[in-house]
């Protein structure tokens, strides 16, 4: 049988300093990576990113949090306290054809390695930056993870019950979000570049990031003239029915689906699957204005039915049919649901510490997404990447050891 | 005053032609129209893309959701439902360096411009498709929307109370999430094909998006062996005090601020902000797990303090004093914040029905955002495009208007 994934080479020979840490960088590059491009990481040689050890893993072994955000790419180790080593991340940014940090505000300029800095030693570098608040917001000197750029950015405002506090996404929004913005960017600059050899700064704020996210609320509130509030299991575009979740059989907590059915034809085909042929053209129901006024009701038919039917089931006799409908699947059916992995959209990666199963890039490149590679262990690649980017000796590599710049 | 934005022209004479709707695929080509794209979208003559009037909008104008995710953009009509329209795809087709779409499944092909056709008119082409469901998954042939991706893949299962049902994330995510997914990737292809001259079958699905997002709950599941459940208003990394939301004066359904302070310096600085200084070095919290042990008594002390005090205050003190801080803003209060406008953040659309104000690509290039120009009109570049795609003359253009075709 094929192999369900390839490895993908669409940026070969694209060379990428990565001095980011956490997820809202590392995600960024980790995209680049899956694309084929060499990203190299650049670590503190005590402990390394902090990504690493700030949350959990096996015993002696970097974190689940860091295996998921640093695949498929190359580590090494610099001591940025010592002249050396900056001069050494200067001597990899001349080879470079983009850098990207996302430290705290100020951090990197005093280190010496800021944009006016790179840009002397490569004026055609593309040099890209995360931070938590933009340049002239109020707050750019403030520190964010990702719950406080998605609290500032609005998403928060917009998740939970209707009646209750805002509730956090719980996917990491304001730090992937963040990331793929920056990525789609970074990508735009380097495909001037091939052309034209120029340069570009780059710099997203988490928080405005989310805005791009956002734009379905702010539509809402266009609408209605009011922010946009929180719709718990709903949509937050209001007056359809059904739309939303109705509860299934055993009654676990994710026992749960989403249906949606706005045009005629699909409410025509979701009373069919209910059992209800007879209210078909009965004018009550018959437009998505009729039934919101009826919502009640309508959505009792469709609880009735659901009710009697574990989500699975209600999927495939509802979706099935032609009427949108989603079960909300948990991360442990995810995960143990055979079709993904055959799909290449789980993979597992084959690192040192054992094997471990995670999604990778979800895109297919001409039927299949690109392979997964472990990610690296803490200046697993120095002698490797300063050999083959600064053409560096074996020799070169331990001295720089021995006096700790590395 | 120098302007806050500028045009951006990174994908200068990049021909995409689009066959997108909604969402998923108009986000996608509208950060590739703001990189400086040139997005050709093909529309049915008789009303458009159901994006410009299936929400709400100005009377006799498009959609405010319309407006939102096809800024920048060009628009031609083409009725497929006659042979000259489809072959006139396929003469753009020709011309392209992208054709993407984004239909329910089959659709495409049963209109004779799937993947094999269109690839043997132009084998360089880069071919993106979006789709629900993955080739190979068991709903492949099932429609979806935002809603039902967020229910499918995982979202909604870690969103919302603990203790309460399943909550769809506000963000639009299985929408726009995907699409910058695909933006990524066709920018991947689009930067081999310069080389290589290769082209690319490009597709996501959905669901599969969602999973990227969804690594922070995936690495929770394999921390607990447990499915990754809701945190409310606090992040899923347990353990951590304080972490989570906090209400502030006058106590309206948004006044809250995320606080969290994992670090011992940042504990001792939200001490001090607290007036508590007394508690530095007290053993009782002066670790991440042993604050998490005293959780309850470490939330009164932060909650005493921002329930005097407005978000806005509380973000300025807590924040400003070096301690990850978010007060929840929502639309309103972000649309309404001038920093926002005068950064290129949000952007005025100059539309013929009518100014709108919208959030543009958050992404500075040598510190602008790319300029917002306007959604077309239905139809709007017929002339324009045609001509400079294929050399129609403008009697060309008249006939087929006169024939149906467009």
């Amino acid at each position: 049988m094929d192999q369900a994934v390839a490895p993908l080479n669409c940026l070969a020979g694209v060379k990428i300093l990565d001095l980011t840490q956490f997820e809202a960088g590392p995600s960024c590059t980790e995209a680049l990576a899956w694309l084929g491009a060499d990203v190299v990481k650049v670590e503190n040689p005590e402990a390394g990113e902090p990504g690493r050890s700030n949350f959990p893993g096996r015993p002696g072994a970097d974190s689940y949090y860091f295996f998921e955000f640093n695949a498929n790419k190359r580590s090494v180790t610099i001591n940025l306290k010592t002249e050396r080593g900056v001069a050494l991340v200067k001597e990899m940014a001349k080879k470079a054809d983009v850098m990207i940090e996302n430290m705290a505000p100020g951090t990197i300029e005093r280190l010496g390695l800021g944009y006016d800095a790179i840009r002397a030693v490569n004026p055609g570098i593309i040099y890209a930056q995360v931070k938590g608040f933009g340049e002239g917001s109020p707050y750019e000197r403030n520190l964010a993870f990702d719950m406080i750029a998605q609290a500032c950015g609005g998403t928060m405002s917009v998740t939970g019950e209707p009646d209750g506090p805002p509730c956090k996404p719980g996917p990491s929004l304001g730090d992937t979000g963040t990331g793929m913005l920056m990525a789609i960017s970074i990508l735009g600059a380097l495909y001037e570049r091939k052309t034209t050899g120029r340069g570009r700064r780059l710099q997203v704020a988490m928080q405005d990031a989310m805005l791009h996210y956002m734009r379905f609320p702010f539509q809402v509130q266009a609408q209605t003239g009011k922010p946009a509030g929180r719709g718990g299991g709903r949509s937050l575009a209001g007056g359809v029915a059904p739309s939303g979740i109705f509860p299934c059989a055993p009654g676990g907590p994710n026992d749960w689906i989403y249906v949606f059915a706005r045009p005629r034809e699909h409410w025509h085909r979701l009373l069919k699957v209910l059992g209800r042929e007879e209210l078909i053209g009965d004018p009550r129901y018959e437009t998505p204005a009729a039934r919101g006024e009826h919502a009640a009701e309508v959505n009792e038919m469709v609880a009735a039915f659901t009710r009697r039917h574990s989500k699975h089931e209600a999927m495939r006799l509802i979706g099935g049919a032609g009427v949108p409908a989603g079960a909300v699947l948990d991360t442990m059916e995810l995960i143990n649901e055979p079709t993904f992995e055959q799909r290449g959209i789980f993979q597992v990666m084959d690192h040192p510490s054992g094997p471990f199963k995670m999604p990778g890039w979800p895109v297919r490149f001409d039927g299949k997404p690109p392979k997964l590679e472990p990610a690296p262990l803490l200046g697993e690649h120095v002698r490797e990447v300063f050999g083959e980017w600064l053409g560096m000796s074996q020799g070169d590599v331990d001295a720089l050891k021995q006096e700790g710049v590395i």
